[in-house]
């Protein structure tokens, strides 16, 4: 699953030029490389993507650069300088999309904002990724995932009535904005076709995670309610949280009334399905403080592995709690999925990168190249792209210009 | 912003056929009907889609169902009728779109599977949504929010030394494979551009939560270290965090040395930032534990509101953990960005819904109608994209078929 495999990907022929930078921006471009667009990636020179020196690393390089950036192209442009604004404007014009994910107002101060890249290319489709977004009263605060998962409510509502409001373990803010860019700029290549035009869109990392909190902010909104932190259970059915097993803990989902029938024979407590405190729904999220010790005098008998395996044979939802190690060595996850792809990078070595969830019949998504080093595609790309001599590429390095 | 707005929106004249139910497919496709797709909510008769029953409730209404189906029609169609599934199959000649989040092998039962689709019509794209997929050895286990939270590896992660694997407090896993089907779904419309044929999208639940994972998963792929349940910090900077005020907590995203110094500044320690031990970010990663309580010192002598605003002032990310109730009424949030929008439903009344992240300056989304009842625009659809007759939808109505 790697090395040059043709490119038939759905986004074939799309030109894409690549500013982002950290996470939500490339993980965002990231999906527009793996359906085949031409992503270039254009990087400040001498420096990089800050991420370049992130951890992880594996054999010095940074692995969290590697992950985020597979499929694209990388080239070295300094758009401080008048040589490098016009060079990208050069660009653009041979450009479908763009993407950013500076600070509001910096495209701006490089006299590089939407306005005036829609002049020189009325088709272009503009794509940033900000914190609040470029427009509303916050607008020129920084944003951060924290700050996303702290103002969205997410905190508010992940963890347990013991804790305090808890961040979800990875970078969620940046992740559900890098998908919510890739949507607005899809949606835009698809307005295009019928309008012959392009536009901007600005997504904020705040809105992303607001969004992904429709239904609970539904109990407030409805019901004036606060959604409160319920550890693993859910607001609306039981059995449906973690349960303890002999070695560790699993997740068993009974949803409804004839799954709890069924787990009730597997626990071997008819009795319990007999009961009217437990019969419906409702009820059973009622008494879920009786429930729960209930269900792990079953679960504490046997190994998670085994009550995973119990439940499933019955048709009872049921999952093991993976750790990272596992879910990588998972063979439906890592194998028939796809979902960890080894690549060969020339300083790293082998390297493992999480893959795309996106599995298309048509034009399946491919892992073409590896993470570009810096600068590594400038020739490539000023002679495809715009059709610059070896002699004027030598000249903008030897300006510092790339 | 409500009523009926103008439909020139980027997906207009995109016919979608709906038949979601729950959660994570509702989410996918009520983006599409965001962006001005004609999204055509199949349910079955009498009954609908489940979540017309779910909490909460408005009025005896569910703004589950309400939040999570705006913007789109709403018909009904017993698929398991033969003349159901020749109705169905007439409309997937006039449309562009299936998408459906039954269990992998459902629609081939029903002989509405892929296969048989595009052999109707080769321009469809069909999107799938489902626990584990439609291949790959576990494609046949049920899978829930909970599943994916808990095999993606996504439980591990979130928590705290002191808790075991927690969820995240919304159904992630259902709002991520939303997210990618509707990426998949985008994707394939732009394909379909350049090989005139549909295909099909199989998202899996698991597979988007993993890909969330992405950074979290190179601390064990390329380090073997597996990564830890930490509290609301992260692996890489520090003070990034949430520290107790006088009154409630807040967040501080110090995330680089210079932001460092400027909150030693603020907290009148510029002693710290003198100090060796606290000159770079690994070492204040490092000696988290003892830099907490240093910046508690100060954090505890004021409200969060005068934390926040006093580190906003100075350039110091940070922000208040909001409640629903807070997010909800945020000026910048729910007026400028406007992520919260009043509709007026016949029967709930006044609802306010979460709004869309998608900011297109071209073509902006638009809400347009509240959530269907069951089989309101029965007569609308069949004329329109079938061209029925009265009698022929009176004769459907009178047999069960819708």
């Amino acid at each position: 699953m790697m090395g040059n495999t043709v490119n038939a990907g759905a986004m074939q022929g799309i030109v894409v030029l690549d500013l982002t930078r950290v996470l939500a921006g490339p993980y965002g471009t990231m999906i527009f490389a793996d359906m085949g667009a031409d992503v270039i990636k254009i990087e400040q020179p001498v420096t990089g993507d800050d991420t370049r020196l992130f951890g992880p690393y594996q054999n010095g390089e940074s692995v969290y650069y590697i992950t985020n950036n597979r499929n694209k192209k990388g080239i070295t442009l300094n758009l401080k300088s008048p040589k490098g604004k016009e060079v990208f404007k050069e660009m653009v014009k041979k450009a479908d999309v763009v993407v950013e994910n500076y600070r509001p107002g910096t495209m701006e101060k490089l006299g590089l904002g939407y306005d005036v890249l829609k002049e020189i290319n009325p088709k272009i489709i503009y794509g940033s990724i900000s914190g609040f977004g470029h427009y509303g009263r916050y607008k020129e605060r920084p944003g951060y995932d924290i700050i996303a998962q702290a103002m969205s409510g997410l905190m508010s509502t992940t963890g347990w009535p013991s804790t305090g409001p808890t961040r979800t373990g990875t970078a969620l803010g940046d992740v559900l904005a890098g998908l919510w860019m890739a949507i607005g700029v899809l949606g835009a290549l698809q307005g295009r076709n019928v309008t012959g035009e392009g536009q901007k869109v600005d997504i904020a990392l705040v809105d992303s995670a607001v969004s992904a909190m429709g239904n609970i902010n539904m109990i407030y909104l409805a019901e004036s309610r606060l959604p409160e932190r319920i550890g693993n259970r859910y607001e609306a059915a039981y059995p449906y949280d973690s349960f303890d097993c002999s070695d560790i803990a699993c997740v068993i989902g009974a949803g409804n009334n004839k799954l709890w029938k069924t787990l009730c024979g597997l626990m071997g407590r008819e009795d319990l399905a007999e009961m009217d405190k437990y019969r419906n729904s409702p009820d059973r999220t009622k008494h879920y403080q009786e429930l729960k010790p209930i269900v792990e005098q079953w679960t504490k008998t046997k190994t998670a592995a085994d009550v995973v395996e119990t439940c499933l044979a019955a048709g009872v939802p049921a999952a093991p709690i993976y750790d990272v190690s596992q879910v990588s060595s998972d063979p439906h996850i890592a194998k028939d999925r796809e979902m960890f792809i080894e690549q060969d990078h020339p300083k790293a070595g082998k390297v493992i990168v999480t893959g795309s969830p996106l599995k298309l019949s048509g034009t399946p998504v491919t892992m073409r190249t590896v993470a570009p080093s810096l600068g590594q595609d400038n020739v490539e790309v000023f002679t495809s792209l715009l059709g610059m001599s070896e002699q004027q590429i030598s000249e903008l390095k030897d300006a510092g210009v790339i």
